[in-house]
This record gives C-alpha cells, sequence and structure tokens, in this order.
C-alpha cells in the first residue's frame, strides 16, 4: 500500500490566537479558553492555547512594531538578539524556545493558528508548503466533515520564499483564516465557524492518535504565485480603487479585460493580463500598508498518499 | 402659507472626511478633491474640501489621542487651552476657528462630515436634532432623489446631551454614515455611493441658493435614546458576542425574547425588554473601547415646515 511512513502520535498540540491582535475570533477564543480549556479535551492529548501577540491584542492592533506573522524567519529565530530589538522579534523567539525550536525533535507537533481578514475569503486553511501530507490530511478531513463550510486551501509559500509563520514553528501547523470580519470586531457567525474548524481539527488528531487510518486523496490547492499593487497617482496616493464588480469575488476567476480597478474620477481599469487568474485578499485591510490591492494564486490538484500513526498496530 | 422664515443663500460650504482617520471612504474622497474639486463647484458656491485629522488619517487609526468627533464641545471650544493638550483638542479649536466659530455669524453655512461603520447601516444619514428644517430639507432631499439608497435619518443627540460633533461648527450640518465597511478598507460600491450623496446635496443647496422653494413634508427619524453593553466576566472580559441572528439587523425590530447575544459557551442571550426596540450600530468596532454592542433608537414621525430662501424673489 502507498502511503507515507506512519507518523508518531501528536501529543504536543497548540491552538494560537492573537497573533495578529486586531483578528478578533482567535483573540475572543484563545482568551476563552485560557479561563476553560474544556474544549481543547482530547482522549489522547489536550490541546494548549497561546495568545500570541498579548501586546498587540491588549491595543487592539495588528502589530506593536512588527508584523509578528512574518517574525519567523531563520535569520530572527536562530540569532542571538539584542536588547533593544522590536517588541514581535523577541515575542517570536520567546514562541520558538517554548513551542519548537523549529525543526528540532522537542518542537510541537501541531501549531493551529487562527485568523481573520477583511476580504471575502470564506473559510480557508492555509500551508506553508503543499507537499506536507498531515497538513493536507487535516484539510481534506475539515472538507469532508464540514462540506457547507466550502474550506478551500491555500499554499502561503511562493517559489524561493522562506518561511515566515507562527505556525511554522511546529513540526506541522496550519492557519485558519476566516473572513469577511472588520478588524476589530466579532462576528459571532465566525466566531462559532472558527470554533468548528478547531473542534474538527482536534477530533481528526485524537482518531489519528488513536491508530485510524486515512486514506490516500486528490485536492486542489491555490499556491500563491504573486500580487496586484493599487495604482498611485504622482503624489504617492492610491488613485483608484478595487472596482465594486471585483470585490469580495475571492477564488472567482478574473478575466482579461474584467474591470480591475475604479479611478477616483470614476474610470474603469481593466485587467490587462493574457490570461484568466484567481485573486484572492482582495482588499484586505493589513495589506494597505504594503499597497497590495489582492493576491494572486494557481489552482494546482494535487494527489495526497495515505496517512497513518505508529500506534496503529495496537489498535489493529 | 406655512414654513420657516427665508433662509439666506448658503454660501460657505465644507466636505470633511478623516474626522475619524480609519473611516476611508471620507478619507479618500477628501483626499482626491483636495488634488482636484472639479466635483464641489457649483454655480453659486464652492464646497472646501477638509481633511479633519490628519495625524489619525496618516496612521489610519480613529483618533490620536481622543475621538476629534467628540471634542466638540462648549467646554472644549470656548476654553482658552494650554499647551500639553491632547492633539485633537487643539484640532477641535482650530477647526472651529476656520469654520466657525460656532453659534457665530461667521459660521460655515453647511458641513458635511463623512463617515463610516463596521455596521450594517446602509446609506445613514446623522443630524444632531431633529427640529432642524434646513438639514430635514436636505434629508429628505436626498431620500427622494435617491430612494434606492433607502436613506435613514439618525438623530445623535440623547434627550438632555450636548452637541458634540464637527458638523456642529457650522449653521447646519450633518453627517453621512456608510456602512458596513472594515475599518481601513475603501469599498467601491461605498465610495461611489458617498460621492452620489454628497453630488446630490450640493445640488440641493445650490437649487437653494438659485431660489428653489421646498414644501413641507412628513418625514421618520430614528432618534437616539440609549444603548445597549456586551456582557462582561468576573475578569472584565467580553463574556458573550452578538448573536448571528441580531448581526447585520440595524433598523429592524428586536422583540422581547429574540435573542440578542451568544456567550462563549455556546449559551443564548435573549433581549429581556417589555417592548420592542430598534438597535442600530450594531457590534460598530469603535464601540468596543466603550463596550457598547448596540445603540437604542425610537422611530419619531416629524412634521417639517416648507423651506425657501432669500432670494427666492429674485427668482420669481
Amino acid at each position: 500500500m502507498s502511503g507515507t511512513a506512519p507518523i508518531k502520535p501528536l501529543r504536543l498540540v497548540a491552538v494560537a490566537g492573537g497573533t495578529h491582535g486586531n483578528e478578533m475570533s482567535g483573540v475572543t477564543l484563545v482568551k476563552h479558553w485560557l479561563r476553560d480549556s474544556t474544549e481543547l479535551l482530547r482522549d489522547t492529548f489536550t490541546a494548549v492555547p497561546l495568545l500570541a501577540n498579548p501586546k498587540a491584542t491588549e491595543k487592539c492592533v495588528r502589530y506593536n512594531e512588527m508584523d509578528l506573522n512574518r517574525c519567523f524567519t531563520r535569520d530572527i529565530l536562530f540569532s542571538s538578539g539584542s536588547q533593544d530589538e522590536p517588541y514581535e522579534v523577541k515575542r517570536a523567539r520567546e514562541i520558538n524556545r517554548v513551542f519548537g525550536p523549529r525543526g528540532s525533535m522537542n518542537a510541537y507537533d501541531m501549531i493551529l493558528d487562527l485568523h481573520n481578514t477583511t476580504s471575502n475569503m470564506g473559510i480557508c486553511l492555509i500551508i506553508s508548503e503543499a507537499h506536507k501530507p498531515l497538513e493536507m490530511h487535516v484539510c481534506h478531513y475539515i472538507q469532508t466533515h464540514l462540506p457547507n463550510f466550502n474550506p478551500r486551501i491555500y499554499v502561503y509559500m511562493e517559489h524561493g520564499s522562506e518561511l515566515y509563520d507562527l505556525a511554522s514553528v511546529g513540526k506541522a501547523g496550519i492557519g485558519f483564516e476566516l473572513g469577511p470580519q472588520p478588524q476589530g470586531v466579532v462576528r459571532g457567525d465566525l466566531l462559532q465557524s472558527m470554533k468548528t474548524l478547531v473542534k474538527v481539527t482536534l477530533d481528526f488528531i485524537n482518531q489519528f492518535n488513536q491508530g485510524m487510518e486515512f486514506p490516500a486523496f486528490e485536492a486542489d490547492v491555490y499556491q500563491r504565485v504573486g500580487h496586484v499593487e493599487f495604482p498611485l497617482s504622482s503624489d504617492g496616493e492610491v488613485s483608484a480603487v478595487v472596482h465594486p464588480s471585483l470585490q469580495d469575488q475571492d477564488f472567482s476567476l478574473l478575466r482579461p479585460g474584467d474591470p480591475m480597478f475604479l479611478s477616483l474620477d470614476d474610470k474603469i481599469i481593466p485587467y490587462a493580463g493574457d490570461k484568466p487568474i484567481y485573486p484572492v485578499f482582495i482588499n484586505e485591510a493589513a495589506y494597505y500598508e504594503k499597497n497590495i490591492a489582492f493576491i494572486v494564486v494557481e489552482k494546482i490538484q494535487l494527489s495526497v498518499p495515505a496517512l497513518s500513526s505508529t500506534s496503529q498496530k495496537v489498535a489493529s
């Protein structure tokens, strides 16, 4: 039978929220679990809640000095550090010490990281690379158990880029990205959806630990390949906004000639590429500072091998 | 014929945006008009664009030290001031000096102030008091010329409270409150709606200045009468969120027994009042710091007398 080599049961599991301090589903759930972690208990393990950026959460801002979720690079994690570094750099090293170190035997087996976006991303599951069988099986399990959520799998690392996110500290890591939700707001519907996602993921891990086998499957993933920036006027100000017909159309094809931007003097700026693209994270608030109007992804079909744990023999 | 005494033509008109620096429709439009004010020209006057809180706009936050749109109180405007006051206090006095002083002959004839909300408020027209014929005529003109916008009139001053908003510096003032839109995001559809609202209002002023008469009418207004706070746990953290069935239902009746909040351990908290209420500004991001879950309004029907300008005789 084709499959990956059996993996050890996952005992060390963390659920992070507040990696961005104004993404309120995760902030609210993690604060709740820090008071009462009953929902994180399973037969074979207990997940640990982590309020990742307490200072940003306190201020209800994305970050204090630097985006924490871009700080988990090799340079930052494995350099010695100094006194006057940004808060988030210190915090990234601290998280890596406790939940990693990344790449080591001691690292957590699985880290879930809870995010929100102002874009109409629906329920999006984020992994660093496509060829990660354990993560892909979690995503597939969510897709088959929560079909109404229509969860999509997004792969954030572009060709040649390196890991930088909090979840990468663990041996395995997945981000849950739910939207649309304004920064600083908790929507009850998304809060419930996020709770359900975490529940189903912990159920998967529990079944995996108890020796359940997960067969091979095929899946679509959306691989990040680039981004499109807002048009600027000569004085550096944004001169056009996302066209209303593109707004909220994340994961829908944008075809050559389709309206892409609307200038402030009411002119349509069409998409001028020569092949259709999939825009995602359309009009995300946090990307304005980088002048990013949306991210471009490619849809790829993958074959994922079967998965089993080393505890399988015990269960059979 | 019953009507108010004729009013002088309105020559001094300002359109403010960025009173809250992360409400991006107004910020974007006012920056655009500061570069090119063609859209603000009319035969009888030219409206002046005002970027009200440049420091908050620069940082893309609601305010720097204090909410500017709560600084236009008698105490602040008419005291002498000192060096170490918050930025917004100084800025409020400055705006009052240039566009007021409030209550004086020199004050601007009309100030429009452009706002966004994360709540599902649609197109909302905000005035300080219901008994303001000129403002009410502008609102009615918008309602009759833009019926698809379904614009509602909101009266913000509760019984016994005092003026505090930027628009109150003028002889007349109206806020345009458009939502839902996340903080820090420009939605193309709302940007276009706000542009249209300003256009139609300037058209009204131009017609008024040219001597057009506006007959009496009846109108519904929503008068603020109170607010409802989020439930808190013993440690002061929010213990429940707006119930999904109440979310986005601004201006719809909430009846006794209807779900109001959903606790973090999944219990429904119903509305326990003894008569139906109209919630508005449901789950507005900026009100979290005051722990306000929503504002309560009463629907009131008003009779508004006819309106004419002193230039009427010239035109007839």
